[in-house]
């Protein structure tokens, strides 16, 4: 079963901590990049997987969606998550999305951030997915990037020149990586590129579009402290149809 | 315009005496997975962009193609392919990728090995070639990874446990890249994965399957000299179906 870090009290406090944890998708640099891939929310069914907070379930039922259900692993996140929200739109509920069941042709919009890498049974969960979209329903995710989740010991390193650069090795060795960020041995699923996208096309969806996003250049004239981020992607989003 | 190297007398000697160069498809450990991607050429149409020496050319022929054009912008690459070929089924002709013209759903299969990432107009040829398939036809290329065209001066460092690592950085600069590799200054253009994807999708290509490959347990075992590239894939693959 895939680690539920999210309910560990350091990591909890540490996590509620940071700028997109108080602050919503307004400090989720990746947000904008995201949203340009997403349908238009009005009038559709909404799940989002991995909800956390429930910043995205606000976003969506803010912007007309019909329905939004919120699902996570963490029973802390879903006590803020509910607390904060009085949206009857909304519907917050605990999944292990190792484990997932969702009604099928129920949804327009299938959402996900910064979740699947956490995942074991990433292929289960995308043909659960796949059924409870409706023909043409959407699925817009996030994830770190691969090259950000290969290295065993992952940290820049200096070129020659005194830039930084990634150093990246055991990227086709796909598996587990302990990391420690917030707390110790936080544990993620290292996939390719690839893997991703040929995970979505034996589950039947068309990919769409593929962002190896990282900050623009207003984002790092605002926050110099991402200006290494360019040198290769934090994070991949992807846009797919059922 | 693309820089024409393999006519470069010194590149073209050195080119060559590659083993791929003088055994063909197998001393491409690539091809394996590449031809893994293909669908049976019998009775197909089949265009080779960038078909260098002409062994895929000859291999499709063999395996019943009903036609093979061969395209390339080496006039040496050229005459080589036409002097070691008599199968009447197959046509070489000269031709700048960037510049290319095809007739109007004339083909079954277009193929591209290790050559897309010498192209400054990606975008224009990929229209071209969509429009050359049938509907229903196949587009499978290789390319040089991403993660290997990214850095300004590539080359492998060494991890704190001893093993090889490839410093990555530069991988959303795309451009051109200057390398020394059998002759000084030849340029490739880097781009990441996702603008392949996209360039594809936006030319109304399918994304069928991607593959980035390294060498096989079973192929390093047979060539100890290879086994650093499992740490990051050389080679980018895609089949797309218009």
């Amino acid at each position: 079963m895939t680690q539920n870090i999210y309910d560990d009290e350091g990591f909890f406090a540490g996590y509620s901590g940071l700028p997109r944890s108080i602050h919503g998708l307004d400090m989720m640099p990746e947000w904008p990049a995201l949203r340009a891939m997403l349908p238009e929310p009005g009038g559709a069914r909404v799940v989002d997987l991995g909800c956390g907070f429930g910043w995205f379930c606000r976003w969506a039922a803010v912007q007309g969606a019909a329905s939004v259900l919120g699902l996570d692993v963490s029973a802390k996140m879903l006590a803020r998550a509910r607390a904060e929200t009085a949206d009857p739109a909304i519907t917050y509920q605990h999944a292990d999305l190792d484990r997932l069941a969702l009604p099928e042709a129920s949804f327009d919009l299938a959402y996900s951030a910064l979740t699947l890498h956490y995942l074991e049974n990433l292929a289960g969960m995308l043909a659960v997915v796949h059924r409870a979209l409706v023909p043409g329903g959407a699925f817009v995710f996030s994830a770190e990037h691969p090259i950000y989740t290969a290295p065993v010991s992952p940290g820049w390193a200096t070129r020659a020149d005194g830039g930084k650069t990634w150093p990246v090795d055991h990227y086709l060795s796909e598996g587990p990586r302990s990391t420690d960020w917030l707390a110790k041995g936080v544990v993620k699923q290292h996939r390719a590129v690839a893997t991703y996208l040929n995970l979505l096309i034996e589950a039947s969806f068309t990919i769409v579009r593929v962002v190896e996003w990282a900050p623009g250049p207003e984002q790092i004239a605002a926050h110099s402290e991402w200006a290494d981020e360019v040198e290769r992607p934090p994070f991949l989003l992807v846009a797919a149809r059922r």
